[in-house]
């Protein structure tokens, strides 16, 4: 890849005055994608409930799917017929594919590790062996046609113990490596991505051996897996500035509000996360006053928005005692009508977010923000 | 209701040149809907996987929803709330709303039958005893403030003897009088509704007690519950001049395009059916060209349109092979994205009837339609 499209790969054009917070630009071959943004999770290809035009309306311009997965089912053939994964699925945007990485916390999947590779079950073939190597992941991705492609990554459970962790980073690092060596399609943007677990020394060090490999972004991965938010946090906010401020850093599996905001204060550019759907489908909402267990009975005859600070099309055309009611008897359309709203919602969040730092106020934004959604209670 | 008002309920605009088909507008409370129209089911108040202004969108003007389930749940203090079941759904539109008749022939709610009226089972509060009359029909669904309120009807199941269903029509017709006796809601129509299972002797004695009635339509109901289409078809044609000419007639429960097609040709007026978002949950697609079954392996690399004749969001941006898979691996979106045409579907099939109708065309029409539906094989 020639180093002169690397240096427009990614651009910083706003930073906030009170926080490390930075407003930029990703240039993909399917586009610019403005920072910080958030990525639905399309993992096999849909956002659950919701139509790809209906996410594209909210002003989302990146998804992310699940290589690994994809390569299970349907199987690269039926991606190279529909000629990309873009294709295939009727998205013109950016697009992220994960590697496999995270199927290792999976005991659905994971069998074994070796240095060659991940050995994982095909649930969808009678658990028949995979040898899932770092060059596999590459050439799949490459079928896939992503935008930005992760490396292979061994991701250790939170809880492991250090040595056991240094040893995956140990892996991590060598499989990037090799990724890097694989690689071979300059309209493909590569991340590397940090383990390390919460040791901030590991961290450290796998973050220095990665920057040395030029990758075109740095994801932290394994995080928010089990750890103490509080953790997290310190985490980021120790190994952050061990990243070149010139490449876009990506905290991989981050989806709540709260983890969000902060983790925009702390310099971070891109997020992806189930979370906002999966919580959408056991009927919790977000919103700008906190969260709203739609079920419980205090809703019932509660004909106010859903959000009444928010102008999606749930919140202008429906009242909570409407959507308790759909929820509360089972209906699909019931968990739809608050995906659609949770989805929306965290892009609004994201859009005002980047405004707010284009302007300098992200710090009393974040603060003001996080106050109102943190105070009120879980209803 | 004041005879002036009745006149301009419903009226008759053009009539198809080689059939009985007709188009017309019937006049309710929340607008005119021209007929024929097909009315997609919100039993509970969404039709499932959709959005309301979806349905909208696609040029629906009428829908049902189920009064008897209502009034079990979310029950009528929460309509009352709302001010009616039109605001509580968010619902701008014609409304009519099924009685609790349909209920009697679902195991789960029947308990027994009374000349006084029926006694349901509350599956939703350990099945308490409800004696739903038809006073209390009328008073629930005037509490709804739908735009058509049907009769409580008694229905008997298909292949119940004479003398049997000879007593469910008597005990029809007494109730049918006591719903008209109690309706006293000038913003809402009745409708009656014929019973007499496949027996034209008994319907047209029914019809001939309802016409005196003088409702504001008349419904066929207990059709298409197990008796052959064929048999179905030939009483509907028996039974069909016994109504006078001026009133809109609709057939509860028909929802095949094959069968509202027939049944237009026949004089029929309004539709309603779960079955097109049945099959959809099923992964069956109605196309101008057949039933395509989604999950069909055929279908794994087949990167055409669902239907190519189709104009709907899902056939213009996705292909079989994406909605294909995503129904091979349940992903909500899948079985959303047929139901989503599947009503688009069903919808402009009734616009391109009237569209005929007024051209005087639609018998060429039916035939055409039918020929391509049916000779398809089911795939």
């Amino acid at each position: 890849m020639a180093s002169k499209r690397k240096s427009e790969v990614f651009g910083i054009t706003h930073r906030d005055k009170k926080s490390l917070a930075r407003a930029g630009e990703l240039n993909t071959a399917h586009g610019r994608i403005l920072t910080p943004f958030f990525m639905p999770v399309a993992t096999k290809g849909s956002v659950k409930h919701l139509s790809l035009d209906e996410v594209e309306a909210f002003g989302v311009r990146c998804m992310i799917s699940n290589s690994f997965i994809f390569y299970l089912r349907p199987g690269l053939e039926t991606i190279q017929h529909a000629h990309g994964l873009h294709q295939f699925m009727g998205w013109k945007h950016g697009l992220f594919t994960d590697s496999g990485g995270f199927q290792i916390l999976d005991d659905t999947f994971l069998h074994s590790r070796s240095e060659e590779g991940v050995i994982l079950n095909n649930p969808f073939n009678n658990n028949t062996r995979e040898l899932y190597t770092p060059e596999k992941a590459m050439q799949v991705q490459n079928t896939l046609g992503s935008d930005v492609a992760m490396v292979l990554d061994d991701v250790p459970k939170f809880g492991t113990s250090k040595p056991f962790i240094t040893e995956t980073l140990a892996r991590t690092l060598k499989w990037a490596k090799r990724c890097k060596a694989a690689h071979d399609n300059d309209k493909q943007l590569v991340f590397g991505i940090s383990q390390g677990g919460t040791y901030v020394d590991l961290r450290r060090k796998g973050i220095a051996a990665l920057n040395k490999l030029n990758f075109d972004g740095m994801a932290l991965g394994g995080m928010a897996i089990g750890e103490p938010k509080e953790t997290m946090q310190k985490v980021i906010d120790a190994i952050r500035e061990e990243i070149p401020e010139n490449k876009p850093v990506y905290v991989m599996g981050l989806g709540s509000p709260e983890d969000i905001i902060k983790a925009i204060h702390s310099g971070i550019d891109i997020f992806d996360s189930c979370f906002p759907s999966r919580i959408a489908r056991h009927g919790t909402a977000m919103t700008w006053s906190g969260r709203v267990s739609i079920e419980n009975l205090k809703y019932q005859h509660d004909f106010s928005r859903l959000d009444e600070h928010c102008d999606c099309r749930v919140c202008k055309e429906h009242t909570k005692a409407y959507i308790h009611h759909l929820c509360k008897n089972r209906e699909e359309t019931g968990f739809r009508l608050v995906t659609f709203h949770n989805i929306y919602f965290v892009q609004k969040l994201i859009e005002k977010s980047r405004q707010a730092i284009c302007e300098g106020t992200f710090a009393a934004f974040a603060k003001q923000f996080l106050k109102r959604y943190q105070q009120t209670p879980m209803k």
